[in-house]
């Protein structure tokens, strides 16, 4: 069969992971590549992972008061340019539109790589009085940066993504918003994509270009190495001051607010990939699968077998699963090997012996265990079988990220862990920028967070030896 | 009152449509203008309009068996111009790129100003088979169209938009499409804005570049003028051959398919303002509206009225119904000012009095009639009045059309008609181009469509007297 030949060429992982996850993001149909180098286009099964993410964010943004709003593809040079630190990290990247119609423009405009600037400048017109405090925004867009090297999800000169950006009468405020959107990011990972992560802060090194702080989820992958899933980061009021945005308290005294931004993009997508997938495909968690269950008759020809399949994928559909039956004529096996690819969470199979029992076979695809089921009971059933596979899949990522996170007391057994095995190191870090990069430098990885859940592994920095009281995570990142 | 004052500095619609027009965009808090020329901000506000649009639209997409896809922002230059009549139609407005990063790129790309070429270079990549059609696709998107003069909603160098695209085996099954998806269109134009429309089909010098055929559907705006609305085009396989998208059909022949699109934006917005808009602010129809209806305490400091209130739109909420409780302590008259311009369809007015009389007052938007409403049946009774102060604004503005509509016999009956009263026109038309090209000359109208709905007003054309046997509407558009 054709489909069986497609799903002999995929890589299997171990020989080459990189080939492994380009041949998933194809075959099971994700991905196009585009005429331009980055530019990806989100097949209708990728962009419906990307749907379910943008769904399950959106209504957390809305029940915490946050509304979206449109803010424009394009930004002025001179507006890019006021916050100083923000324009030298994003300048180098941008893509800039140089003619409109048939002139040239008397200003080049770069297609947004962030929008803070934007905000500011909307706010800078509209926030005059603590009642137009907080300003809770936030938007779904495509943004553009111009990278040398590119990959579906993980590196792309356009993403997609949604930019969180809100203005607050006080630092207190804006910092516990930062914190928790920070949250939000955290259980949409573990809670609907069954990703488990470490929380954390990062180093004035790696935060946001103009942040005074960066909260970062970090994940690790199946390679062990790092993914940065969602960040979310604090301004302070220099943003704010930058662009003369400054708004009269109630005690009559003229303030500028405090600032902060989020963002999560179709990165992660990549990150569900790398975390779940094997070597017959992509993996998907039941809560973000586009197709939670998949019905496949066996010997369709015999009487009755379509019409079984087609009454249980519709009372399935009535119970709120999203369900799909392939009565097309492929062969089961063909079906099987399909819907592995495309990682549907769970198979129902019905054969004409199974109907005659009044039972199906469930295959979970997470570890491919088989339950019989019966169909009286299917609806009910269906929905804790679901459960079993999300928390399956966590708690074989956990377990991954469990077993290969290594504490190292100085440079040398990092960089021997890192040779050895890979995976996270916990070290001890004086807050150095020196040390820092010497330990990019001689272990190749860079510091990912400054995690929540601190341990005082011992009293002095893993790379120059001075007291040191920040435990920090460390590993190789995509 | 401050605000007392802003809702005065609107100016009456019949002193200056234009800027009664910017004048509703600004004020209730619709849009802002950016630093780039015509490139406008969709506030909360606005945004939640274009949000309930695009959910009904979405869903009635997905109904008939459309997925959404994510397709590249920028276009190489190349690309754009392997559909000759398509590239004249766009290149004169391309916003383009020639710049990323540090480097100049060795070929310019053009900002999507639409995606045909996109998705036909995409379809030529793995269209392969009958089995692999009909593509029923889908994005939600902004596109770049650098106009020379812009206004908000009306003509943005962006805009926010739907576009549909899709790829058919036969051209029956395309046309049918086509035409599905104007009535979708006319649909939600109709029934969720209140905005009637009349069906048609473009003459060839309006249709869309590289099309075979263009429908449309064009509604009146209060000032009599035109806004085309909606538009779908069928595109026969002149784009497949331009692309070499070809398949392999059942009888081993290999044929090209054939292809549609369709698109509906943001411009809506600029429609529903003009269509049901007044002297006091926005009217939006109730099924549009992101506030259906404004609960507002009289006398509120007195014992009870708060939280009855509360308790009314907390009903009201968990009926379904799109409720805000306004408990500020901005004065009644100032709430009442503040909806009327945002467009609240219906004002619920509750103070001690109503109270101690188990009732309140119901005001509806649309011509400031009141109702009183027994507070034990107020969730029963509000869905009934939504409904009624939908279909008031949707007879009113099928009045607007059917009052304005006139038949001329001669070119010169149109021009008196267009100078006298404004509004659409109907005449028949022989199709030459010279003669609808007399009628842009001569009485100031564009060829709107030529609509559904025929009537033979007479056996020759308006302009130069040969047979004809088209009825055409014609009108000033926007």
């Amino acid at each position: 069969m054709a489909k069986d030949k497609q799903v002999n060429q995929i890589t299997d992982m171990e020989v080459d992971f990189a080939q492994w996850f380009t041949d998933v993001c194809t075959k099971a149909e994700l991905v196009d590549y585009s005429g331009v180098k980055g530019l990806f286009i989100l097949r209708p099964y990728g962009y419906a992972i990307w749907e379910n993410i943008m769904n399950y964010l959106d209504r957390r943004f809305k029940e915490l008061g946050h509304t979206n709003v449109s803010m424009p593809l394009l930004i002025p040079e001179s507006l890019l340019q006021k916050e100083k630190d923000h324009v030298e990290g994003f300048a180098p990247e941008c893509a800039w539109v140089t003619h409109g119609g048939e002139e040239e423009l008397s200003e080049k405009l770069c297609i947004r790589p962030t929008s803070e600037t934007l905000f500011c400048d909307h706010w800078s017109h509209i926030v005059h009085s603590w009642r137009d405090l907080p300003c809770l925004y936030n938007q779904w867009c495509s943004v553009l940066r111009w990278e040398k090297t590119t990959r579906p999800f993980l590196r792309g000169r356009e993403f997609l993504w949604q930019e969180g950006h809100t203005l607050h009468a006080t630092a207190e405020e804006a910092i516990k918003e930062t914190e928790q959107m920070l949250e939000v990011y955290a259980d949409c990972l573990e809670n609907f994509m069954a990703m488990p992560v470490v929380r954390g802060r990062k180093t004035d090194k790696e935060k946001f270009a103009g942040a005074e702080a960066t909260y970062t989820v970090e994940c690790m992958m199946h390679d062990k190495k790092a993914l940065q899933s969602g960040t979310s980061h604090y301004f302070g009021d220099g943003f704010a001051k930058a662009f003369e945005i400054a708004y009269m308290d109630k005690d009559n005294q003229l303030k500028a607010p405090h600032e902060t931004s989020w963002g999560f993009s179709t990165r992660v997508i990549g990150g569900l990939i790398m975390t779940h997938g094997d070597n017959s495909g992509l993996v998907l968690p039941p809560r973000v699968a586009p197709i939670q269950v998949v019905v496949i008759p066996i010997a369709s020809h015999k009487p009755g077998v379509l019409e079984k399949a087609e009454e249980i994928t519709n009372r399935l559909k009535a119970a709120g699963i999203r369900v799909k039956c392939d009565v097309s004529d492929n062969s089961p096996g063909w079906k099987f090997a399909e819907y592995e690819m495309k990682g549907v969470p769970l198979r129902i199979e019905l054969g004409p012996k199974d109907i005659e029992k009044g039972v199906c076979v469930a295959v979970s695809r997470a570890d491919r265990s088989k339950t019989e089921v019966s169909l009286d009971g299917l609806e009910a059933a269906v929905p804790g079988l679901l459960d079993d596979i999300h928390n399956a899949l966590y708690e074989k990522a956990a377990k991954n990220l469990r077993e290969n996170t290594f504490d190292a007391k100085t440079l040398d057994e990092a960089k021997g862990i890192i040779e050895e095995k890979g995976g996270f190191i916990r070290a001890m870090w004086c807050g150095d920028l020196e040390c820092e990069m010497k330990m990019k430098d001689a272990a190749g990885v860079s510091s990912r967070c400054i995690p929540y859940d601190q341990e005082k592994l011992s009293d002095t920095c893993a790379v120059c030896g001075k007291p040191a009281d920040k435990m920090v995570i460390w590993g190789v990142a995509y």
